[in-house]
């Protein structure tokens, strides 16, 4: 028997139809290199429309990719909108990686056309653009000025602005299955093949319903949202169609994420909320404890959600003195990206909290969960047993998108069917549960530190050196022991705002954790080195301390 | 080009494993006739399964149908959860209309169990059970009282507890359609034959998740809901699944809504929602008025979301004087029933919102409305130009529930499918819409007052007579009058606390309308007579009107 309710298709058009119909007025403000742009709503879905019936009149087909490298812009949301309403797909390349990575991508997807910023030419010109490209649209391009010369390809070149005012006719859009692909990432895993995650009209509809929820990020009507993580990496996590469809306004910058960049925005757009990885709020709170940014600028600010990696509760701190509420978040790109939020929840103690709040977070309601160990059973929700993070749920991956694979699907190894055929993805995080639901990332699957049988959470020490005043960034890897397989070893960049000498992390830590657990050594390093996404990458760590492969000195004593 | 993400359904198992993996500490508290029971949703959902273990013994199938005929209560919400767990479907029976309308409901749905409260076994005796019935469990039964004896009844009656008891076996939910038929509600229309509305376990689960909206009611695992309107009535109102998903805590009053028992209840559960129609909050607002109760005993309510009617400001500032929040909202059995939700939208300034306050709301996001003109076309946004409010969405229904139709579609009257192919539910209210979405309820099609070709709001009268002291209900209605077609009659209940004349309502009408909109008569009754539902009942004071028919002593002066 079935119910008698409407099918009703949870597609990217019934975001566009909200916005128009009830926030024309609410704004895109975009700055590109000190360049401020205000575009209503209202002014953008006529944009959208412009570029449905110019996508259009290319013979877009369904299923088509068009593949942007962009940073975050007002054009890059029009490019989310439109797309997909014209049942297309939109790949979003990361531009932070490798020409070989962006050849690889664009030979899976095989793109009709490519929307790039100006800034981004020469990337894209060094890899190989497939011959499925029968358009590049240039962003950012000045008025009247000449399109750059692009030697020896085949595509046609033009300007977004060129292509928009192609042409007039109003364009509606049709009505597509809410299971047809959308959107596609990739993660930009340190090893083995980038693997591409297919978001569908459902899971991205879902996704950002489930971004309003009060006890999850809260996004309203009332809130001018600043997505500074790119807009390349999953959706922008979420934050552009979360918005879109709340009616948020929007403030987006144009590559540039640092401190005074950010903060002109926030004043300038009246920002109640925005979300970034942890590196861009350390930097701005050391700005203002330093005097060179006035807490003022942030005076709309309310709320951080951050993810991406785990939060100090020093940072936690320092806003909270601002009235800021720093909020965790855990996700991937294979959970559309959010999995895990935290809110405080119903009789949690001031002190409980104190310490829950530097935990992940609870799964959102529509999203499953659980914490697996070894012997492939549930852990108990006692926060303290460990096991592999599993999520499933309306957003969550079911497979990789493998265009050599059946029904496209790859990455098997990722994806787990249980007993009653229900699919889950492992997160390859190690994880805790506690009674209140509270998830606590323990650590990376990859970055684990077993010592002696007995894991270390390199995540926790982590966290415990961040909070001295020395420290800027701190990574802690495995590294192999005669003795003990593994054991830990830290990297540290200093703080520019220290004076004194190198400090002994060792007695530092000494009252924090077991003695066994305390690294041997401590490397200071000028800057850490970074992956694509921004995040510490703790594989090229690994390699440098095998470069400088010296013996422990010290080996410790167990559990004492 | 399919998306490559999970294919999760939206069931109402999902609802049920949050709140044992999150929210087992929970409670649901049971006020039934002076006793008070507390069972936490660990425990109940222990009796989700013990009841779900029991059907399955009981051979339900998908589809098959189980009736109940109960007040709000815990075994209405165990149910609620089991029996679509289970591929069943909960037909609740509004326990206040004719056995005739029971015996038709029964026949069309032609269920294998009816689950009645003790209470109801009279009522439930007065109708025909069809010959589907195998089973009736009968709830609020005292431990080792006898069953009551039912002459001439084939069907098995036993005791929903000894049926509980019945098995030990530990069940677990079966992975269902998303689209399959979840709960059943039948309209209790004034005319014609009733209207059954087939929910869908997606749409139930997508309006609970609406439920948690920050910008619509916002339900939080931080409240504790008492839901006040009948769980017979559109899934009372989405709020006991809404609970159950955002693991709010509940708190049910058997039958009773007179003020001091709820008000007891609020106390001792600590509620924080309640959700009633205006009538309830009336009689509430007049006893604490009155100083019979205790403001202090409301000291943790904060939200009455209120549908069914139009709330009037005296209501709104009442409670605003409590510190207690009155929401307005809109919706219909055949919307599950949210449609409109009114919140306060950013940049709407004190004076604005105290009259946008008064309005039914906005579409929550994933509803779509529009609001039609006689001539088929969209009425501008303009707060003045009126037509009939039409919704579609994943929660709004597709067709009444027919079984002598093909694929059980009937209805078709009250469905538009439009050019593209979209279906709109014609609601039947007329409306306008405002620059900021707000939505107006003019009027109820057949409640419209149509004098001299224009039309006079016979809500408008309504809400201004409500306001004048001597007013406990109003209701005004369309009376035939020869020179203008129609005239509005007005029909009013004085307040208790009235010990004045019969107020002069026309001079008191007379600042606020154009003199041709003011009624001749205003009659006075004891008490306005209530149709199953509690709502005022138009059509019978239309028949009163005609009986008693005097000819009109004054006819009005146009537009003056």
């Amino acid at each position: 028997m079935q119910g008698l309710m409407q099918s009703y298709p949870l597609t990217v058009r019934m975001i566009i139809e909200r916005m128009e119909s009830h926030f024309a007025h609410k704004r895109v403000t975009t700055l590109r290199g000190g360049e401020k742009r205000i575009t209503s709503y209202g002014q953008l879905i006529d944009r959208v429309r412009k570029l449905s019936a110019a996508l259009r009149n290319q013979r877009l087909k369904p299923g088509d990719f068009v593949s942007t490298l962009m940073w975050n812009c007002q054009e890059h949301l029009e490019t989310y909108l439109a797309v997909p309403a014209m049942g297309g797909v939109v790949h979003t390349i990361n531009a932070r990686v490798q020409p070989a990575a962006i050849t690889f991508m664009l030979a899976e997807t095989r793109p009709r056309m490519i929307i790039a910023d100006l800034t981004l030419l020469d990337t894209l010109l060094k890899a190989t653009l497939p011959d499925s490209v029968e358009t590049v649209l240039v962003v950012g391009t000045q008025e009247d000025a000449p399109m750059p010369a692009v030697p020896g390809q085949k595509a046609s070149w033009l300007s977004f602005e060129d292509f928009l005012a192609s042409t007039d006719i109003a364009c509606s859009w049709p009505d597509l299955d809410e299971n047809s692909a959308c959107g596609a990432c990739y993660t930009s895993g340190t090893t083995g093949k980038m693997k591409g995650v297919l978001y569908s009209h459902r899971s991205t509809v879902l996704h950002a319903m489930a971004m309003m929820n009060v006890d999850g990020i809260a996004l309203s009507e009332h809130d001018v949202c600043m997505t500074v993580v790119p807009m390349f990496h999953a959706h922008g996590w979420g934050f552009p169609h979360g918005s879109c469809l709340s009616g948020a306004s929007q403030a987006l910058s144009v590559r540039q994420a640092d401190p005074e960049t950010l903060a002109d925005l926030i004043e300038d757009a009246g920002v109640t909320i925005a979300t970034a990885v942890p590196t861009v709020w350390i930097n701005m709170l050391e700005k203002i404890r330093s005097g060179e940014i006035p807490p003022k600028k942030l005076a709309s600010l309310r709320r951080l959600p951050i993810g991406g990696a785990a939060v100090s509760a020093d940072l936690m701190n320092g806003f909270a003195d601002l009235g800021i509420t720093v909020q965790h978040c855990w996700g991937m790109t294979e959970v559309s990206p959010l999995g895990l939020v935290s809110t405080r929840r119903s009789g949690v103690s001031d002190t409980e909290w104190s310490q829950l709040r530097l935990r992940q977070g609870i799964s959102l309601a529509g999203c499953e969960m659980r914490v697996m160990n070894d012997k492939g059973a549930r852990v108990p929700s006692d926060g303290f047993s460990g096991g592999e993070l599993q999520m499933r749920g309306p957003w969550v991956a079911d497979s990789y998108f493998d265009p050599d694979k059946p029904g496209h699907r790859g990455g098997d190894d990722k994806f787990e069917t249980d007993m009653e055929g229900r699919r889950w993805l492992k997160t390859g995080d190690i994880a805790t549960i506690d009674e209140h639901g509270y998830v606590k990332i323990v650590d990376r699957d990859k970055d684990l530190i077993k010592s002696g049988g007995e894991w270390i959470s390199s995540l926790d020490l982590e966290s415990a050196l961040s909070e001295h005043p020395a420290v800027h960034e701190v990574a802690v890897v495995a590294i192999p022991d005669a003795v003990w397989q593994e054991r830990p070893l830290a990297y540290v960049a200093l703080s520019n705002n220290w004076c004194g000498p190198s400090p002994d992390f060792a007695s530092y830590l000494e009252p924090r954790f077991p003695r066994w657990q305390i690294p041997e050594r401590f490397i200071v390093l000028g800057e850490l080195p970074k992956g694509a996404t921004g995040k510490i990458n703790k594989m090229r760590l690994r390699q440098l301390s095998c470069a400088s492969a010296e013996s422990i000195s010290r080996s410790p004593d167990r559990k004492t």
